[in-house]
């Protein structure tokens, strides 16, 4: 088998889990990292047994043995890196938000395509088996016929610098409600013919809740929210005609719990064991690298631009507009 | 103890269960009813065990002995009826929706209060001691400062016509979205700087499934949704920095859990013993007619048509006209 050598753009939190993930997958081969900080892409490299460390994203670029790059930088600078990491002929697993707006998103695409590069959104919870477990259960019939969806997700993100500086592309919306409106998507499709939406603004300009309602052509709807000041229970809930269906954690679904239009608790999904969830991600990945494909089946390039553009809608709608742009 | 005469001015599903809980009220006498159908107002005296039955809500009306008329009737109807009530020197506990709009409202409030007579709407859930027990818990600062709340309600009743016919006022807002509305409204007050909403229509041109987003001048958001297509579970849940609450069934509070803002429950408070729930309306009323008083303190006047306002422009945003307005 194969080993993948793997390098990561990026040493913060994220880069941490995917770390403690990747030492788990025999396919994949820890090998380097860099960070603007050399002292901290070394530590990061001590700590997670990366063959190598570097200071510059550009020098570690240059290393023809990468076959992946991981990217956890701030969404504000996932264009500039992901652009950095095509321009050196490397293949990239992006995390989400994709890039800062929909514009940044489709030079990113058409660029890779153009030098035959796989990119692709790190937008964990579509790759994960669970959520195409909630598709089969739905098209089974379980619930009846579904018109109506909801999501919440919510986090105590006041402290981070990331999320509450607009210069950084912070708020809630790139950083949350990308989940509910991917949850949203996976369970009822791209055919939206309506989106209703506001915010509460934190003191620094940038959204701090966000209410979005989709309406569907088919009649469907889903009403999302989201906050930086709470922690939530962080549910979302598919409702139809025979019942409904209750998913434990729309941002790592752990379980899918089944109730009848009498709201008696019918039948229990757990999500198969995993190591933290980012495996699968990365296992799309190198099933595309190792197919020649440029794009993954479970997020494609059309549902990442897409769901920039919604984002982009909603943004506008709220008024704004983030200081780079 | 007076026991106090009460009249049922309809004899549907919803008086069935107000007799139900009178029943076992000692302080008050199942009296009159009355519905256009005689012997459904028969049948209904019967089976519940009223003295008198009547085919004429007049007829009723004129009779001297009533204490308190119960309005149970479609919504669309309470203006009219509440009215008739009214001039025949009745006091009166309507049903919610309390009218169909804010003008009907006003203009029963203000002949009510020109005769002296006490008028409130039946919105049991503003009359629950449990209501009162979560804002409490809140000002008690069990779950931190509060920020965000969510709040859904939905029901199977594509099948009723009361809820389907746009001539009797129907659609899920006055049936159902008040229940979310008057919850928000018990736990953020009445401060609304911003109303964004939507909805999904039925064939027949009413409201099938509403999103409707509250946001107030203290920066506080509530979320709420509903639908009349599929039952939902109900929950209101209380967002704070240092936790949050669920508030089980939101239209007949059971039970509130409250989770620590890493989401360990830490403490469950039960509803009290109750009969149906309906008791608390009417012991409120009853009490307003001891002590003189022409509203409830728990649904004072100006908060009915204070909501009444609230769906009139939630309904105009969405461009429904009810035939008769």
């Amino acid at each position: 088998m194969k080993k993948y050598k793997i390098a990561f753009l990026g040493a913060g939190n994220i880069a941490r889990v995917m770390a403690a993930t990747i030492s788990q997958m025999p396919q994949i081969e820890a090998y380097a990292v860099a960070a603007r900080d050399f002292s901290r892409a070394k530590a990061f490299a001590a700590a997670h047994g990366f063959q190598k460390a570097f200071g510059s994203y550009e020098e570690m670029l240059k290393d023809p043995q990468i076959d992946l790059v991981y990217i956890s930088t701030p969404h504000s600078h996932h264009y500039e890196h992901a652009m950095l990491c095509l321009e050196h002929g490397k293949k990239v697993l992006c995390e989400k938000a994709f890039t800062a707006n929909a514009k940044q998103a489709q030079k990113l695409l058409t660029y890779a395509k153009s030098r035959r590069l796989l990119i692709t959104e790190a937008i964990w919870t579509r790759y994960m088996p669970l959520s195409k477990k909630i598709n089969q259960l739905i098209d089974n019939g379980i619930i009846g016929k579904v018109t109506l969806l909801t999501a919440n997700l919510g986090y105590m993100e006041t402290n981070i610098e990331r999320v509450m500086n607009p210069d950084l592309a912070g708020g809630a919306l790139l950083d949350i409600s990308i989940y509910p409106i991917n949850f949203a998507s996976m369970v009822f499709g791209p055919q939206i013919s309506k989106v209703t939406s506001t915010c509460v603004f934190t003191d620094t300009g940038v959204d701090a809740m966000d209410s979005i309602t989709l309406c569907y052509e088919d009649g469907k709807m889903a009403v999302l929210n989201t906050t930086i000041l709470s922690r939530t229970n962080r549910e979302g809930i598919i409702y139809g005609d025979q019942g409904y269906m209750v998913v434990e954690n729309i941002n790592n679904p752990e379980r899918v719990r089944i109730f009848s239009a009498d709201q008696k608790e019918i039948a229990v999904y757990e999500a198969p064991e995993k190591i933290t969830g980012y495996e699968y991600e990365v296992l799309a990945a190198i099933g595309a690298i190792e197919e020649g494909r440029l794009e993954c089946a479970e997020m494609p390039h059309h549902e990442t631009l897409r769901v920039m553009k919604l984002l982009d809608g909603i943004r506008e709608s709220w008024g704004i507009k983030f200081p780079f742009e």
